[in-house]
């Protein structure tokens, strides 16, 4: 487990009566916790605009009665080899698939895997959820 | 002025060292205002999701030679007399114009009266920036 | 395979021309595809404003050393049994875990899960990718 | 007025019906008007992440009584000489300043006023509006 280190903040009396309210809200068990999620969200925002290797998770939704679209996908995504970590398929209805696939790479390269991914005839929908190796966050 | 409060958060050294070089990097004056921005920003995200009176600013481009339009987007905005505070507007050519209007109200109607805009023919781009009346950030 | 409807709609020829160049620098196969990827982002969009049952999927990235983390995850993902379709693990280093998790609810329920899940001590980051059933989209 | 050119686009029948649906609840006068805006907020959020020259509007909410803000905050608009095109002051209560400022500018520079006045001791919050000059709209 990583030193811990007391920090010592001033803060107006008001703000921290709020403060204290969301953390009572939200069921964070204490307020540092609280505190460090937000720094910890805004260091993966800063990573996404940097040129650092990352982790994203791409989900799709698509017909797979559209012709070929398992292959153009599969044909995608091995452009990506060695960056595609895993992909999980789960069937949703007679017709339609959802895939979520787990992507380490610049965040350039895994928007465009996202972007060429969604293009495909057949994808209904793709979106893509900005995280991180974590290298940082600890 | 608020009375200020001293607050102290246990953070693991590694995010602290992070937070550190971020606020280094940001030219902000020190690590309680940076950290105090991010408690605002969080915040007035949750302000949104509730009931209460808000601030937010509408910006709008068009094309002043859109028949009747001026007229149409004056019209939408007496929908909303008493929460529009102020409209500014800009000549930007021979047919745009950019206008910033700043409404008070509940976060759905601010959102209503921007897709009203939004919608009017001549509009090309509405854009609501979501603030706050600031109640909640002292 | 559904049937296919010709739309026609009228676009003031500079916008039709900046059109024309989007979907060719994008390799979409064709403009029809291009347009429909945006009818179908903005459903999605609308979707989880509303309190439809929708598909999301929910992004980890986790430290397994911290005592306990792994059964108090599986814990909160027991409350939304029968709603959690696919969970895939991918070990990142000797410390760090990333997981992605499918699961199908209302938009407030797969947001209160994935707030759950964040704040518990250990987790560094969780993002939610807002996805779709796709009943909406063929 | 700009020449208006007819397109004829491809549509899978329960995609269309839902379009209509969304168009009919959304008061847009016509099915064209709804796609174009569509169309419209996907370019300027791609001239966002471009090198071209833009139009945001920066709302700031802000405590006068903070020592010299007021000229701190002229100061780094001056920065940007040429550039703000209008800045737009309300007073909210007693203590507090609703301020929108209008700027053209390359997107990096215009993010970095708003970074920049956000920081200033004593500004409470600050949120930018991506909007477009709208060159590329018409």
């Amino acid at each position: 487990m990583p030193d811990i280190v007391r920090v010592s903040l001033s803060i107006e009396k008001p703000l921290f009566d709020r403060l204290e309210k969301m953390v009572a809200e939200s069921d964070y068990g204490n307020r540092s916790e609280f505190v460090r999620d937000l720094i910890r969200d805004h260091l993966v925002e800063q990573e996404w605009e940097s040129d650092k290797v990352l982790l994203g998770t791409i989900s799709l939704v698509y017909d797979h009665h559209a012709r070929g679209l398992s292959g153009r996908l599969t044909h995608q995504q091995h452009h990506f080899a060695g960056k595609v970590l895993a992909t999980t398929h789960v069937h949703m209805d007679e017709h339609l698939c959802a895939e979520m696939i787990m992507v380490r790479g610049k965040g350039k390269d895994i928007r465009a895997l996202a972007n060429r991914l969604q293009r495909e005839k057949g994808v209904l929908h793709a979106k893509l959820a900005t995280g991180t190796l974590g290298h940082s966050l600890r």
